[in-house]
């Protein structure tokens, strides 16, 4: 023990790195957990917090693509490790999913699969940066974005999304902060956190922003057609003549199964513009480097598109357009609680906490704190979305323990609200 | 089209992540199949290249371990995300099979799980990056270690792997390399790209060199337990009293799946040094910010590790030692090729070249590219594996093909060889 002692070790922690962890959502989760082992609440409980209803019975995948899995498996094609990019019967049935509807066709060769969008976020941001780069992300977003721009020193610059316009981008605002120095914009699309869907017409004008001001549209696509209200889906790739796009997408969502860990970076850029400037060269670098996902899921891919049926789809959308419409419904009778746009998409929406009609609660993380404590429900408080004195709140869970839910948020504020 | 030109993009590639791809293994054998095609050569191509028999017939998976992945599909208990250190069934698995002859027991919570072991080298590495740091890799070695620094500015310095001592580690050597700015060593054992075992004596002073220096110990053992010579495998954590160990590894090897995508990385700590340092937390942070690997693959690991028999890892060792000798005996044929030590591990032999021999080839990557042209046969230059004029051969493939390469590369040989 006192040898131990003399020892000068010479490791030590990088503390960059803890520092980007720091914008994670899951810390916040750990935080709030925390709380809940103190409660003593024998009610079971209920997380409005995560984008993940897969373990829910009725938003369970379908039986297509475990089928798809489980034969690709059997073949025992798929136990060695696939090519970087991903192997070609994958990747040229994603270039297919992705081309309908579009005015040019994706090519196998513009799609690189990737373990879940999570690496393709991963993968971008290291391949763009540059000295002194900066590039323009959502508020409020999703944080892995700052997370893996602090790891790669790349300066963030925030726009806002415009709450009394449905969450659109504000256009002058980002026009305002981009310099000669920046790079790229991402949109979430359709929009985690404010379940908004952009329409035809921002993302045209998005586009057109983004070429004027010279720089590419990383469009996060992971809910791509989950759109349930009166504004349908538009990939942003239908613009990508105006402007080079990297779609970032995955099946966690649409099929729910975020554990398959399958999703993809593609190049959208039919004036070969990424090409040209060395980007495509150096995703492919990034990709050399790192692993790509297991390649059984990889080979099932082609069968999941060519088999899983309509029904399966508009269930799901189904599902969470009731849950969105009672979700909405029930927070119309909260006070303290403003939902400024009802959500059209994803599986999230996000709420203004009104804290002056609050008791003795300083703002959105102490909310959510004591949510927990007290009711045994998780919701996630807007700081850890940038967006302070908001909640971002899930409704894609079972509709009964959906209304459970929001029924103990409404005693909550109601026992906590200011007394006339 | 005039427009387009007009349109002054501001994105560029990182250029710093192209160099560090420029280390990968991969990026040679792209190099040499370029050559393949040109070569018009009828018989079948035979790749003594890479370390993946998978496809093989004789190497396929057991059934066992294809059975539980399926099983943990079909109960889609695994389709949601896991947590960010894997779940903890499979951590706990992993824990008791990495125990096994230990003097001190693993707890789940010193396993990570990783997206193979590859990624556990990208996670590890930034995590122990220090303004000017260095970092002590082996030479030959494996060059994924040295994209990972590279793209982590952590600096590289090489110590030797010694043919004439079995690959032993030059202790010496790597002392007078270190210096105060020294934070860890890799070894990686069963030996890639040298076919080498370390004994249990070797270990021990490396353990002891390591500590006199104050650093840690990454272990690399994704070829755990493949050793068919005389000398028995002994992991290094069996040191980590003495020395903190980081143990990398994986189901891909010894299972044959490297396709499957599940490794480890497991802090070996009797004495808490990293966990002290900051080190488990900064490995912690990196692991919130990246993807785990597949949620149904870690759901089988239990199923896997308990019902594998040993009649499947007595196989496949069967297999590896045949293969590996008539390896050795038909080079022993092949004058202008010297191999130092009789492969004993892992799946590879490193062997020299003599160049003096040989008329019209410059170095190694001359004689490989010749070779696929002429041959079709893809054997890795040393100079992948920073030893120029070696050559790393795999013998883990299918006995008959093995000969067959084997042949061509002594025809080849005879054909380029000096006449007197």
């Amino acid at each position: 023990m006192d040898e131990e002692k003399s020892i000068k070790w010479r490791f030590k922690a990088n503390e960059e790195v803890s520092r980007a962890s720091a914008y994670t959502i899951k810390g916040v989760f750990y935080t709030l957990l925390k709380h809940l082992s103190d409660s003593g609440d024998d009610r079971p409980v209920i997380s409005l917090g995560r984008g993940d209803p897969s373990a829910s019975p009725c938003f369970r995948t379908t039986p297509v693509a475990e089928d798809a899995v489980v034969e690709a498996l059997q073949s025992s094609d798929f136990n060695s490790c696939a090519p970087d990019f991903g192997i070609l019967p994958a990747r040229r049935s994603v270039a297919e999913y992705l081309s309908c509807d579009l005015p040019y066709k994706l090519s196998p060769d513009d799609v690189y699969l990737t373990v879940g969008a999570k690496q393709a976020i991963e993968i971008i941001l290291p391949a763009l940066v540059r000295p002194g780069a900066n590039i323009l992300l959502p508020k409020p977003g999703y944080p892995l974005y700052e997370a893996h721009a602090a790891l790669s020193h790349l300066e963030v610059r925030h726009f806002d999304l415009l709450p009394e316009k449905g969450w659109e981008v504000d256009l002058d605002g980002l026009k305002a902060l981009a310099n000669d120095k920046t790079i790229a914009m991402v949109i979430v699309n359709p929009g985690n956190p404010c379940g908004n869907v952009f329409a035809y017409e921002h993302l045209e004008k998005v586009s057109e922003t983004a070429r004027e001001l010279g720089i590419l549209v990383i469009a996060d696509e992971v809910y791509d057609h989950l759109a349930f209200g009166n504004t349908p889906f538009v990939p942003m790739r239908e613009f990508a003549a105006t402007v080079p796009v990297l779609t970032l997408g995955s099946i966690s969502k649409r099929w729910n199964v975020p554990g398959w860990r399958l999703g993809w970076i593609v190049t959208c850029d039919p004036n070969g513009i990424l090409q040209n400037s060395g980007i495509v060269d150096c995703i492919k670098h990034c990709l050399n480097v790192t692993s790509r996902p297991t390649t059984f899921v990889q080979g099932a891919i082609p069968q999941i598109f060519a088999k899983t049926t309509e029904d399966f789809f508009l269930n799901t959308l189904n599902l969470l357009r009731e849950a969105a419409e009672t979700c909405y419904d029930k927070l119309k009778d909260i006070p303290c609680i403003t939902c400024p746009h009802k959500p059209e998409g994803s599986m999230f929406v996000m709420v203004k906490l009104n804290l002056s009609l609050l008791e003795g609660i300083e703002d959105d993380m102490e909310f959510c704190i004591k949510l927990v404590k007290e009711e045994s429900v998780i919701i996630l408080p807007g700081v850890a979305l940038g967006l302070k004195n908001w909640l971002r709140i899930t409704f894609a869970i079972e509709l009964s323990s959906l209304e459970d839910g929001l029924a103990r948020l409404k005693a909550f504020c109601s026992r906590h609200s200011k007394k006339h």
